[in-house]
């Protein structure tokens, strides 16, 4: 078998032959492969039992993801392009903390390095590059980003001033002890998420707890009918952009396999 | 009453006389009512006082379900077709349960089949070959099932990082014991259900939840949106496929609103 | 002033004058006059102080519903139609309670008549005779309540479903005693209400609650997509039935306005 | 530099050039850090610290946003149409709470103006000047706005209703002591919000509450419907009000899909 360069790329970045589907096969099972080690791993009594399995198969996968890094480094036509790329940085995440654990003996700086190591766990965004019909609910959510920001500052601005006044009203006896507290009570009451860890205990506090759930309950509908009238309008442009136009009349957005223009009755 | 093999198939594979409409209701009485006594049986206090009656009627239930099964094996044109069918399944599972704790008498499998024969309570599937109107929302739902997919991915992903995140940050003093622990709170949050079992302790994890709780407010917007515009669009659709007639060339299926066949031409 | 039946039957029916506006605004003001009574008189510390005062009061306002019911009654063109009607059975529910307490003197009843007495609580549905526009809500409900029966009927069927396994899987030692409290954990899940009173402790059992949560916030997209759509088609047709149709070429919901066609250029 | 008194009004309305755009970031970055302060100076560990350096700046701040509202004050064409105006009020609520704190020195009125000295948390609210593009959102919810009031009355009767019967059914002895406890528990519950501090223990009260939460899980469609339909309208409103202009009689607004002028019939 002849490895070129550029039979290799061919390999890496495409997908249209058997070797290219077998790279992105095996890529996918190491993905969630590794990710269901470092989950398991996490768990104390699976982790007593196949601890020493688990940094195998960890170090195996490093090792993979190693060679597949300095594959794509070797391969892209600009190198530091692919480096500070989002996917380079991914790719670097993934490989990262398993070293970063093996060089570090310190053992004060273990704990933060073992934390750290679960930031492999991120090699879960390398599934991105597998996703290519995202463009449509991209498409959506950046046209009506705008409105969304809007809607979160104004989300925070209810937040900010309910918070503090759950503080005056509650105070540090009720667990409200500051600010930030009654900030976090009030995003968890408005999203209706409702831990019940923090909870009105006296008659104005409940009654302004009321309004703020009245408020999140309908509220939801504003970011709700800007996605939903925006993708609306997005399919209708993506029908006119399918669509062919008339000469005659200039009626756009007609159906391609029409003989004639439903308009004006001239041929297509 | 001269019952043929022709005649009870009519019967029980149609509903348009009135044999065929009395089997029907029969069935569906049965089917509640087998399952308000698995119910009912299930509360210590009633099965104590009536007890008896519920095996009784249990048993009752069975044979008739037995004999509705015996009699669509019979009478099915493609006997092997409706076994492995969905509904073939459902029926099997109605009447098995309560079989399989007849033969066991070994003690220690009793508890496992006295959990199994609660699974005679899917009998409630048996209700789907009386929805025939579900078409409009299983339509809508399937034309979207490919986004609602993606959305489902991109949640998981959410909550495999955010879960982890949560992890390192509280760590199991806080209940935070390992990931899959991590993502079941992730997911309790995000969905915005918020049971309050396992909650933030720290500034930095209550700041984060934060993040994760207004996310997840702001999302349920996507699914929503996509529901809501593929219905639109599948309203257009069914409106189109119910529209005009060509006069001339017999073009079906016009939009009311053309002036002119966009198949030959003519005015409409 | 000369009050004949006809000039007191226009003052309750109407409110085109002044004299039927004075009457409304009376009626609505003992409406929440009568409700507050009842709210302040349930708070043990508020009723230790005005007890006596709100008795009075109460009294007073179901004199003055009675004096209003028995109008209503005298004024009807169809006594035996209003009395059946809603309004007929609401304005009698709003005195009876306070009646019934007066004659009952049987200690152990008068617990029970107590709890009755709130029902005159129900005398805020009054109100609906004062909103006159709720017809686009309705309109849009009644259209899609075929579809949310549907849903209801789906969401019941997950719900006794997840309810049964939750009681195999987590028992009665984790809170699920039976099938009941199983079905009412599953709707506080799948809501996203999430209370806390009953949570999963078994990892099988957090991971089907994962299940019912994200299937809980993936599917509040349907009955919002139906509702959403119902409501725009809605709009569409009031704007079709408002507008006029082209008698040359047919196009239909036509600006009133135009005085020309802007389909086929005909003058209106 | 010439500070005329027309210059100055320019910088401090305008943001057309360098100062003006100086003047509104140095402005910004008031309104942020005073507030960053005023949370940080809530907790008290905080405090303990650094309380000296947020007196101190918590004072500079106060002098600089006096020194503003002196400037727009002054430089006002209609002086009392601004002290009287939205951001007139805010922009007085900003600097008082500091200056009243200043004046009293009575230990017993010093808690209070403790915490109306967090008032000054509204400064927030001086944001508002620079969001012009609210203007979608504003008018599709004030299109929407006569529908949202009447969907929060008819929350509210079921509010009243269901908390009535919960205090009936549940009691003190679980909880709910009085009808507006009962009033806050069922906002808790139709919103979905679900804190847990009180929730039902008796069968009838599960059963009512499962039936509150479906009505929740359904009913939230209705605003989202609502604000949805209406953002569509407003869409294709924004779209018309754009249109094209006849070039024979000059009207504008046109419809882009229309053949023929509505107004003068004549072809576009």
């Amino acid at each position: 078998m002849n490895l070129s360069k550029e039979r290799l790329a061919h390999i890496v970045f495409e997908a249209d032959d058997r070797a290219g589907k077998t790279f992105d096969v095996v890529l996918l099972i190491m993905i969630f492969g590794s990710i269901l080690v470092a989950i398991l791993d996490s768990v104390a009594a699976i982790r007593a039992k196949y601890g020493d399995i688990f940094l195998a198969l960890e170090w195996i996968f490093t090792i993979l993801f190693t060679v597949e890094y300095l594959l794509r480094l070797w391969l892209s036509k600009r190198t530091l392009g692919y480096v500070f790329s989002f996917y380079g940085i991914i790719d670097l995440l993934a490989i990262l903390p398993t070293f970063l654990s093996f060089f570090v003996v310190n053992s004060q700086l273990l704990t933060v390095v073992r934390s750290m190591r679960l930031l492999r766990i991120t090699r879960i965004l390398k599934l991105g590059r597998y996703v290519s019909e995202a463009e449509f609910l991209k498409k959506s959510i950046r046209a009506s980003s705008h409105k969304i920001l809007l809607f979160v500052g104004f989300i925070l601005t209810i937040v900010l001033i309910m918070g503090t006044l759950m503080f005056i009203i509650e105070g540090p006896e009720h667990g409200f002890y500051n600010i930030p507290i009654g900030m976090y009570w009030a995003i968890v009451t408005l999203t209706t998420v409702g831990f019940g860890d923090i909870t009105p205990s006296t008659p104005l506090g409940q009654f302004l707890s009321s309004v703020i759930m009245l408020m999140g309950y309908a509220i939801i509908a504003v970011p709700t009918g800007i996605v939903s009238s925006e993708m609306a309008a997005q399919r209708t442009r993506d029908q006119i952009a399918k669509g062919i136009t008339c000469k005659t009349c200039g009626k756009t957005g007609l159906d391609p396999e029409d003989s004639y223009c439903r308009a004006c009755g001239e041929a297509l």
